[in-house]
């Protein structure tokens, strides 16, 4: 049976111009996954929600990485899936990284990691 | 903070041609987010892998769907993020209809339904 790997990272306490902002999200997305050492394959799916809110999910080599943000309740929430698991550290540095650029709190959960 | 599930269902044993044909794996995710009371928003991304292989991500109004296959191999897997809690017995009937759709063996795991 194939294997698989989930994260999960939990956004709070962000401001909801920078969770309504796509470019904000986008490069938020793609510095995780150049530091996970994952390849986009250059096709991603966006949804603007109205009045606000995004949804964006990038395509990978190694499977998608996604991200919904609420901008109205401050939150988001990014899920990392992939077939190759990344190196040591990630979780944590990706947690740091996000709650960074999103300005928000932010709480990881590895969900699958067998 | 925001809660979400996150559905895994593992795919073996599946022949190469269903895995490899994207209508056959586009119509198995549409049947289970109609069984799980979901809504799609219109805006998918799929990337196809040479010589086979290929992923679709579907955004909904609740999150996201996504499959991965690797036809030389007999595997997928299917995800479903979600910020709605699909009704009781979701699992088990979409755990089925994959494994119909696909002709495959179909295992489910719940990696996230806090």
């Amino acid at each position: 049976m194939h294997r698989n790997h989930v994260y999960v990272f939990d956004v709070a306490g962000a401001p909801a111009a920078a969770l309504d902002d796509l470019d904000v999200v986008r490069t938020a997305l793609s510095d995780l996954v150049a530091d996970a050492g994952l390849h986009p394959v250059g096709s991603e799916a966006v949804h603007r929600f109205a009045p606000q809110g995004l949804s964006l999910a990038i395509l990978l080599a190694e499977s998608h990485v996604a991200v919904h943000t609420w901008p109205e309740h401050g939150t988001a929430y990014v899920t990392l899936t992939t077939c190759r698991r990344p190196a040591d550290g990630f979780v944590e540095r990706t947690r740091a990284a996000l709650a960074d650029a999103l300005s928000g709190e932010v709480v990881a959960r590895t969900v699958a990691d067998a």
